[in-house]
């Protein structure tokens, strides 16, 4: 039985959820195939008939139903062979759990007032409504204040790359010679900046824009 | 012969330095005994003689003089039997400088407002001169103008620790099961806080002061 995967789509089914890129990193790590089913923000509460989730990605993957994207790595580190996704032991969770935290605390939190108007300009009309609400209501103003000046304070926002950096100065992948599912963590946040508005986040650092080239081959959706 | 750490002494030979201190930690995981040369800031690059280095720590460990706290830890790794300070391969590498940088990058950039000025007030008079022209260079306005309103900004800089909380969560250890150098790198950064200036930084939070007690029960200086 084939994988599903619940993905949040945009009108134009530009897929930009960070989570879900996470996940499709590391069924691509495992070497599994799979479908995903494009949701809008206003689907989500319905997704297996109500009652499952209030966030994507879902993974249904025969009688498991796994929300959230760590517990999806998780149980696809349980249940297939083939490359490890963490690091061994509870180490190696501890590890991808503070990289994760950066890029919920630092890489998002410090993009949204960029990128929240650009998310809510894309979106299917009938999600536009509770996005706007929700959202405005954690940047403390409107979505087009937050977005105002965005080109000059984009140099300064490149510095929460610093720490991706200093990591790929020494080697290929954040998980070392070979990708983990940390790398899968950070992916999913340049593929959420690249795919929502097209601006030159990266500032043509070679280290990072290799190590993303790299990870998007592998993915390669 | 005795592993010798040079380390950074403030007036009252309080030992802040958050490198020195990963240092002790890694040492102390290795089970190594070791004795301490405190130096001023102005007498830095006179160590060994002279330009050996221009930041403490230095470590001296029979015929190795090591410079860096990363890759102190990485030579007595190398050298010393016993518990491992990193996840097996390059990927042990690449977590423990990522946690690294998120320590420079944002547990100490953030303080820095708070800490200047502490520092400097309990510098050797000698240092000084030195370390308030470096400083103020840095934050762009005087010591005392970013000390100003610390109080109020205190809560807002607790933001910084949540990466951290979210790992404990999960686990007694950065390491996981046990502590690895990313608890180090982490330890070095609380206790710099913490030596500096007597404020309520980890705002009571039950599994960042457990962790960090257990942290020091094992160091211990």
């Amino acid at each position: 039985m084939t994988i599903r995967l619940y993905d949040l789509a945009l009108a134009d089914d530009t897929r930009p959820s960070p989570y879900a890129s996470r996940v499709k990193m590391a069924l691509a790590l495992k070497g599994l195939d799979y479908e995903t089913v494009p949701v809008g923000f206003t689907d989500i509460p319905g997704i297996l008939g109500g009652g499952v989730t209030k966030t994507v990605p879902v993974l249904v993957d025969g009688d498991a139903v796994v929300v959230d994207s760590f517990a999806i790595a998780e149980h696809l580190e349980a249940r297939y062979p083939g490359p490890a996704l963490f690091q061994p032991g509870a180490g190696g969770r501890a590890a991808a759990r503070f990289f994760e935290s950066y890029a919920f605390r630092v890489i998002h939190a410090e993009a949204m007032p960029i990128m929240a108007k650009a998310i809510h300009d894309r979106l299917k009309p009938e999600d536009r409504a509770y996005f706007r609400s929700t959202r405005e209501a954690r940047l403390g103003r409107s979505l087009e204040e937050a977005f105002a000046d965005h080109a000059a304070r984009l140099p300064g926002y490149r510095k929460v790359f610093e720490p991706m950096r200093h990591v790929l100065a020494h080697g290929p992948y954040f998980g070392g010679d070979s990708p983990l599912y940390v790398d899968a963590i950070l992916y999913g946040s340049v593929t959420w900046l690249m795919r929502v508005i097209d601006l030159d986040w990266l500032g043509g650092d070679v280290a990072l824009t290799g190590w993303y080239d790299r990870c998007r081959a592998l993915v390669a959706r």
